[in-house]
């Protein structure tokens, strides 16, 4: 009898443990969102089907901030810049008397987007030119060490989605090109991003600059500077997309409004099958909700009303998302 | 007797087959030039050396223009946008105004590039701006199934070097991702770089400029333009590596002055084993031969002198190549 509970359980073991193995999606609830993923991937990588596309050709772009990991209170990247601010306040005397870094001390964000240009590209010269992109990286990699999200209390890196941990890992395992292609900088994102998500830093796409090419005694270096800015958001996604990959994606992972025309870029007329995706924020408890008024970044409301019409997926973060984040 | 014989050949046929799949550069004359890849590549992939470089750093960046194919008479693009001149200049009245396409349509090179803005920009902006990214890919092809090369009497996209066509299969097979970092136009290249050199277009970086969405009731489309002309040429190089690829290559193939920047970048002080080779044009029998005085674009002065010093492998294509092209 003990013999034979014991194979029980082993069997029992064994069946759960295949069943994980074979869910890719397991922070996902069963729903029409997680079924269209893996219909998608399904459908295209069947050399059977008349859907099939070939490897080279499964290229999938995901935005971040709100796609890949939250931006709330603010986007990472403002804190980052806002504790840099205060970090370097006592060697830069000439800051006292800017009124955008006084702004951005006293956390007021209002002031500091009101022009972009004037506020928020201002603070991130400040904290984001001048220095050589080895420097520049360095400190990125110091504050991820140390800073930590205001609400759940973990460092910034470790808030990664992990329902969309899971879709990148699938899809990569089905001969997909997984691309971040986000507003945020592509020198701040790319630090991380292959730790966290497994996406080398030429698959990162972002707000981008000019450096200049010095070789000096100790090397080569590059300087970081503020020329050329490119803002890697709404139409410039697709424009970006274009410049750095140089083919059309077959899906697209977006969240917000600044999404909607990368999303039209991979959807509409695409000569092969292809998928859209909009994470809806619905959760306060777990992480946050909202749409048409985000407390920073994120407004989401073309792109919501369009979904129906594009055939974009909407997921509902609280009823599809088993787990936001990674235990 | 006649077994024998046989078995004998058959042993023969044996040896020269097992001898030739051995070879990965089989299109290479034994020398230093072949020895030094060859050595570069058994160190970085020996998992025992100090020297190890575990793959996802193993970065090669390679030049186009006369470090995989020919840039004699002219650059093969600029060849391209003379043809497509004529081509289109029953449609275009203006253009019989116009003295520098008058310049071009005479063959005349020295007026063109006399004031790169001016002539030859020009003439890249009237043939490639204006018409969807899709339809300028549509007319490169177009080209390379109908144009020759007016020397070698071959479609120019059959006269990558056979020699650097086993460099780029050899690294891929032992880890590395291959990129091209070419003064060339991006969209120009991407057209024919995956099918010829075995490169997709997120891997070829080039001169480049910024594109417009538009969503037309055809779909969305890019547009391009000459916003943001970007030449990826001399400390262009590194600044365009920093910003498409993000990480600092361990691997670069050159030819000219143009490319001494990137050479720079990734050979000095460079905390991985690093690479630098350059092509010398040596060759006018079977190819051509030029350094200080080219006929068209690759100047070769300044990187050359710097060889030694640097450690820069240089290759004397007369001697160290076996062929050219594939046959």
């Amino acid at each position: 009898m003990k013999k034979m509970s014991c194979v029980f359980f082993l069997l029992l073991a064994c069946t759960l443990i295949s069943e994980a193995a074979a869910d890719p999606l397991p922070s996902w609830n069963s729903g029409p969102a997680k079924q269209a993923i893996l219909d998608f991937v399904a459908k295209v990588t069947d050399p059977d089907s008349k859907e099939f596309v070939p490897v080279p050709e499964r290229l999938a772009v995901f935005d971040n901030d709100g796609a890949l990991w939250p931006e709330n209170p603010m986007p990472f990247q403002l804190a980052f810049a806002l504790d840099e601010l205060k970090r370097r306040l006592p060697d830069e005397p000439a800051w006292k008397d800017d009124p955008m870094v006084q702004a951005a001390l006293a956390g007021d964000l209002p002031t500091l987007l009101a022009d972009h240009y004037k506020g928020l590209f201002h603070i991130i010269d400040l904290t984001g030119s001048g220095m050589t992109t080895e420097d520049f990286a360095n400190r990125v990699r110091a504050w991820f060490a140390t800073a930590k999200h205001p609400r759940f209390d973990r460092p910034y890196d470790q808030l990664a989605y992990q329902p969309m941990l899971e879709v990148l890992a699938f899809l990569r395992a089905n001969g997909f090109k997984t691309c971040i292609v986000s507003g945020g900088g592509a020198d701040f994102m790319r630090v991380f991003a292959e730790r966290v998500y497994g996406i080398p830093p030429e698959q990162v796409i972002g707000s981008n600059t000019r450096t200049v090419f010095e070789l000096r005694d100790s090397g080569p270096v590059l300087v970081k500077t503020m020329k050329d800015l490119f803002i890697d958001d709404k139409s410039g996604k697709p424009v970006a997309i274009h410049q750095f990959l140089g083919r059309r994606p077959i899906a697209c992972f977006g969240n917000s409004d600044g999404d909607k025309a990368m999303l039209e870029y991979t959807t509409i007329n695409n000569p092969h099958p292809s998928f859209g995706l909009i994470v809806h924020h619905t959760d306060a408890n777990r992480e946050y909700a909202y749409d048409s008024s985000p407390k920073s970044s994120g407004k989401l409301v073309e792109a919501l009303a369009d979904a129906p019409k594009r055939g974009w997926i909407v997921v509902d973060m609280k009823a599809d998302w088993k787990k936001i984040f990674a235990p």
